[in-house]
């Protein structure tokens, strides 16, 4: 990569000699180039010019980055200026950063970037130049960011319209099912459940959440205690700190509820508002505008980002692990929007989220008695139709984890559970439910929140166990009727109670 | 009450028999003010005049609420001006609309309102004129909640500054407590629990999540399993709707998270937004108010609201009476701003809360098995020290519930169970913790979501039981070392997990 830096720096005064000044600069610089350049790449002074109170210094280089350089200039000037000249360096800028770097495919379509700059393609050279960086800007790496943006749309103009990566890992035995319907459809008619008050959210009567309840406690039961899981509780409100570090943030943004908190609890400041609701019976939407802040959190939308969190900055004991912790506690909400379906595809979920942290060994066997048991659970205890499958979900293809080709490997990845519903149409004709799934995203997030352990690389991953998919995958083959439930799930399930009647 | 209601309609043309629209007028008003008036007061049509298209009509009325009188006027005048002269009624408002009511005590300070308004106050007499009410600013009866705010506005007044009612009910033994600490910042010193990544919340590690279960597992077990309690699943966001219908929006607006959905899901609407956060790491927060829709529902607050929604419209049957729910997934959020302390006072907590419908005697007999249950829980399996008090809470007083004095009686309103916690200082000097409570609230809630049976009256009633506060109160007085917990509390804990330690 080609890089040309053209920066200012603002004196705090006039040099009392500025004859001095070209020297100094040029040694300065010299020191600085040899320390943030070293053998990785070459790196110069272009040119160096004093304009009143402003120096003007552009750098050039090759394979290294000259703003690392700039901020090692700046800082040294300063000191040297300060101990020769008693004046300082008050601040700095860039007023043009030019890179030249490949891209890979050549992008067929316009490139966009949400900040002043010019890029230019041919075939796979870019030519990115960004006008007008702060201080902050520099120090933050914003030019690398933004190259590592271009070739990612890059990348991602050529996945654009290919389906996810898939491959068939595993399939149970097919069988007969006692039940053809659609299980909400069904259990609306009975009155098991209603469509919530708001979007793609479900209130289930004492039957269904009896069964959601049950499937908690087979997962519990059957899966987590025998492998030494143990429960947290943790916040469900994700703090955009936390998603700015998993990339959810820059992942999945329209698929968040949005948190907001009010400015004040001051009644008295509410009073308007609160007496306009007394008089109209009607929420006065400006009004709330003015009395709550911007959003600054969301409704949990996966467990693991926050129990990363919770980890953060700490050391685990090596004895410790792999650590196993899950969360049943935080529920989950996606906005949906035109997806949504019965309680298979909801704006609200209950999850358990089994989490493990340990070394990349430990993991890929642990993984192993984690798919032991789910299989016992889904073969013997539910007696589903299931199969897994090896995919590569989303965030990893987008948000710089591992690439498809690394997915091959099939240590770190991700492996979906999809059940066949009957009433969606023939096996090998209609889509499955994916149910389950089970990850190693490797280091990942354990570096994102600095966690570690006294040797060793520290790997992580996670599980997620959406009840009320387990749910319907199951009410979808074996139906509502208890005298087609597998003896197994029946013994979970014990005397299930009876639904509320309405006249 | 003494009204004076101006108003204008608008006819669709110019009648052709003007010298008939006087009598007319005259019979049609004549009707209205007999079907709407009745006994109930008087009323008269002071003025009428036609202006062009504009039928000026002036009612005055005492004891009666002349905007009734205009729904009916207006429409029949419609029926018989099409039938008898081709024309109609396209519309009507009020330009004036003034009321002479008593207030008491008379008010000592302004009182404000936030519509076009005039308020003059005598003593305990006040006058109120609104003027430019719209056609759906009658229909929706306006005038009727202005005064009745302006009645609660002097009924505040003179309550401001007052404590809430409270009176001892109950006491149970003292006793000798092996622990004088702060529990939650013990928690934090073993590293049971961290402050969350958000206001007023927690994330708590094995050994308090498995706590805190404990006392969800007790309260099932010792107290809803015993009296017949259902389970049933509620979704965690409450919509304006509900809260609406509740008087909780009127209420306590201060006191909300409030919930805001994405304005669209299409990723290229976001683009700018997500290549921002990948570029500089920060949220663009302009950006942001421009994708996500205003608040439109909240995280749950309380969990009944929405128990009552999964109800409205349906007729319970007398054979399953009362009827015993409780809901223990949806988590409760309050912006408690100033107030926090520990895990005692929250924005985030887990709670059961139990919801009871039926006849008033079925609700008060309810009642005191489940302070039997209770009492039995905190003497013998928590031995803590604790007191029971009649209270009202601020909703009540506030709400158009039941007042101070309807509390007397005992039936409607609330007992609040408290604990000591030594660590604030002695049982007299110090503040107790409230950590359960327990309502009947006649039929408010019935009536507003039309919850009906088949005979007799329907009441409702709820008890929060705060797992975080049981928790707490336990902890403060029994410590965390498992030897000086009770037996019977043991037992239910049956194996603590150990913590995750940290090096």
């Amino acid at each position: 990569m080609e890089h040309e830096l053209e920066t200012e720096l603002t004196l705090s005064g006039p040099p009392p000699h500025p004859e001095a000044l070209e020297p100094l600069v040029a040694q300065v610089a010299k020191d600085a180039i040899q320390r943030t350049v070293g053998q990785r790449g070459t790196a110069t002074v272009l040119r160096s010019a004093l304009d009143g109170l402003t120096l003007k210094v552009t750098f050039g280089a090759d394979g290294a980055r000259p703003h690392q350089t700039l901020l090692a200039f700046a800082r040294r000037l300063g000191e040297e200026l300060g101990r020769k000249e008693r004046i300082g360096v008050r601040g700095f800028r860039a007023t043009r950063y030019r890179v030249k770097f490949t891209v890979e495919p050549p992008p067929a379509k316009p490139i966009t970037l949400p900040l002043p700059h010019t890029l230019t393609l041919d075939g796979t050279t870019a030519v990115l130049e960004l006008t007008d960086l702060s201080e902050e800007a520099l120090r933050d790496n914003w030019m690398d960011r933004a190259v590592a943006l271009v070739q990612e749309k890059a990348r991602k103009q050529a996945y654009e319209g290919k389906e996810q990566y898939w491959a068939l890992l595993t399939q149970s035995p097919k069988r007969e099912h006692p039940f053809q319907g659609d299980p909400t459809e069904e259990m609306i008619r009975r009155n098991w459940v209603r469509s919530g008050p708001t979007k793609g959210k479900w209130f289930l009567g004492p039957r269904a959440a009896h069964l959601l309840r049950t499937m908690e406690r087979i997962a519990r039961t059957e899966v987590l205690e025998p492998l030494g899981f143990v429960e947290v509780v943790q916040p469900h409100h994700d703090s955009f700190d936390i998603l700015l570090k998993t990339g959810h943030l820059e992942g999945l943004p329209g698929e968040f509820y949005y948190v907001a908190e009010p400015k004040t609890r001051d009644p008295a400041a509410w009073e308007s508002f609160t007496d306009t609701v007394k008089i109209t019976r009607h929420v006065p939407e400006e009004k709330l505008a003015q009395l709550v802040a911007p959003p600054s959190a969301i409704s949990c939308y996966a467990q693991c980002p926050t129990i990363y969190w919770w980890l953060s900055g700490r050391t685990l004991p090596l004895e410790g692990l792999p650590l196993r912790i899950y969360d049943r506690t935080a529920i989950s909400n996606r906005y949906e929007s035109g997806g949504r379906h019965g309680l298979e595809r909801v704006d609200e979920f209950h999850r358990i989220e089994p989490v493990y942290i340990g070394a990349p060994e430990q993991l890929v066997a642990l993984r192993e008695k984690l798919l032991d048991r789910y299989r016992h659970v889904f073969d013997q205890v539910m007696e589903l139709e299931w199969r897994t499958a090896w995919v590569t979900p989303f965030y990893m293809q987008q948000s710089g984890g591992v690439g498809v080709e690394d997915a091959q490997e099939r240590v770190k990845g991700t492996i979906d559970f999809e059940a066949y519903l009957p009433y969606r149409g023939t096996r090998e004709g209609s889509e499955w439910l994916e149910f389950q799934n089970l990850s190693i995203v490797g280091d990942k997030y354990t570096k994102a929140f600095t966690i570690r352990t006294q040797r060793g690389e520290l790997w992580s991953g996670c599980s997620g166990i959406g009840l009320e998919r387990w749910l319907t995958a199951f009410l979808a083959q074996k139906g509502l009727d208890p005298e087609h439930w597998p003896e197994g799930f029946r013994r979970y399930a014990g005397d299930v109670p009876p639904n509320i009647d309405f006249l």
